[in-house]
């Protein structure tokens, strides 16, 4: 039996480049006690993934050269030796870009498969679903009638913190970057307002829907978009970072939001949200979330791309854009 | 009768030039009915001054072209035709940069001369004291123990954050311009460590000083400090951001801070002071300061220049470091 997985072949220095990885077929080897075999059914592909390929972090270690992709990743198990799993459970956990992986059952999650499909668990009801909805809830604290701007709305964060903000009575902007996503924000979504920022000029556009100014703004790409929005912050405004996408690939030469001090002239303040520090309330997230899902108030996106022969091709579509919904892998 | 008054002649695009300022003697006017005339006995030079002399910005307008130079002055009131203020009374507002002003009483303080002599009352007792209590109090709440870093240190404000921080039991860490303002710091001031930014690496001393990191920045400075400052935060730290010196001549090129992602993997905030917010509250603040420079637990620090002629040349020294202590000019 073979494992196919993809591996990290050296680190990139800015954009990702095919030559960083490399496709290996390996033996799966034997189960020691206390492990277990999963089939791999579904890989979450994020942005988060190219912060793992630098050498290591404050708070997260890089990928060892050699070893494979980490990534959030669900499937069955196939083969148990420890009692904690039996042979049909479902999993999540950091199981890697691969289609077969061995685990000692640590940091796994065994997943209520009642709550919503196998690939929700990786966007909606996995890491950024729950991004969303603490940062949303616990650091931007939305009160009814606050106005919400959320940048990368298309993307599986961004849409559920538009349609979270929806639920708690705000009027929520997204931007995005085509005319589909855009459309998808108003009609599937609920949005209010939704700005194509490739077409549109995003200060005019939030000055237009947002004249008393934004009430949180939810950062997911960083870059010239947060320091637009900076400039329309209200009285008291909260901005949470959640990610720099638009910053990612651009190696030791950040651009800092130039517009900071607005923060001090709002009376706001900038934080962000690192999913971990909740990971004993997920569980109680996860059934809020599906409830919602299931009473039709929040609608789910995904793009799935099948074949790790796709891995590479896949992950650049987050940094292009180029994906429109939650970017699953069916390796 | 003469009042002498530094005019706005240009609006500066950069750093201040001779040319952006006049000198104009013109003769005091009779007093209409509500109105006071003011003797100016000290002058507040502040880095804010910098912001007025812009076009407008948006929490305070700009000073108009041929205005009064716009600055917090303090003196004692010689005609009177207001019943709210008697000849004799001290007062203190925006006042300007002349030797008379004339004021309907709006917004201007009386003095109580018991808490601490005239120029006190444009530092540690006025607008930059009340910055540094506020900011520190109210923003960066500190606790027992807790490590704070304040850049510009040797200033009214850094002084004044220092030694309120000293009072409240946190170990204190201040960075200035010279080994004579460190040793000021360390001496006088009780400061825990003092850096000279302009000889000593300000990151390997911070590391040094905090090796577990800073659990407030009070930043008065901005530009490469702050960036500094947020690669050593600790978890939770509370960012306020008073001041942006460095940048306030840098138009249209404001630095923003590289290293922003670190106030997310801190689980931190970067908030700011906006003085102006807590004016009700001031009486009690000064109360509480007074109290404490009569204990002997805050030492001030003045720096003194004599004659509207020299305004220039004084207000310059605010962004040169040049100062050492709180700037007061005496018309």
């Amino acid at each position: 039996m073979t494992n196919r997985r993809v591996a990290l072949a050296s680190r990139p220095s800015g954009m990702i480049e095919d030559n960083n990885f490399q496709l290996i077929n390996e033996e799966i080897r034997e189960l020691d006690q206390g492990e277990i075999l999963i089939q791999i059914e579904a890989i979450s592909l994020d942005p988060a993934i190219r912060g793992w390929m630098n050498e290591g972090t404050t708070y997260i270690k890089g990928i060892e050269i050699g070893a494979v992709m980490r990534s959030f990743s669900a499937g069955k198990v196939i083969r148990s030796r420890n009692e904690n799993f039996k042979e049909g459970d479902y999993v999540e956990g950091l199981l890697g870009a691969q289609t077969h992986a061995i685990s000692d059952g640590k940091g796994l999650k065994v997943l209520d498969m009642s709550s919503g499909k196998l690939s929700y668990h990786l966007g909606v009801l996995g890491m950024p679903g729950m991004t969303a909805y603490f940062g949303l809830l616990r650091k931007g604290k939305p009160l009814k009638g606050d106005v919400v701007y959320v940048s990368g709305a298309s993307g599986v964060v961004g849409s559920t913190v538009g349609q979270i903000a929806k639920i708690k009575g705000c009027t929520v902007i997204g931007s995005a970057g085509s005319d589909e996503k855009c459309k998808f924000l108003i009609e599937n979504c609920g949005f209010d307002y939704a700005i194509n920022y490739k077409k549109e000029e995003l200060n005019k556009k939030l000055k237009e829907y947002a004249p008393d100014g934004i009430h949180i703004y939810y950062d997911n790409v960083g870059g010239e978009t947060l320091d637009i929005a900076l400039l329309n912050l209200a009285k008291g405004a909260r901005v949470i970072i959640c990610g720099a996408i638009s910053q990612y690939n651009n190696m030791g030469n950040i651009q800092g939001p130039k517009n900071y001090m607005k923060i001090v002239t709002a009376r706001g303040l900038m934080t962000g949200i690192i999913v971990f520090d909740y990971v004993e309330e997920w569980p109680n997230a996860v059934k809020e979330i599906a409830g919602w899902i299931s009473d039709g108030k929040i609608k789910v996106k995904e793009h799935m791309v099948h074949g790790l022969d796709n891995y590479v091709a896949a992950l650049k579509m987050l940094f292009t854009g180029e994906n429109f919904g939650k970017l699953i892998l069916i390796p």
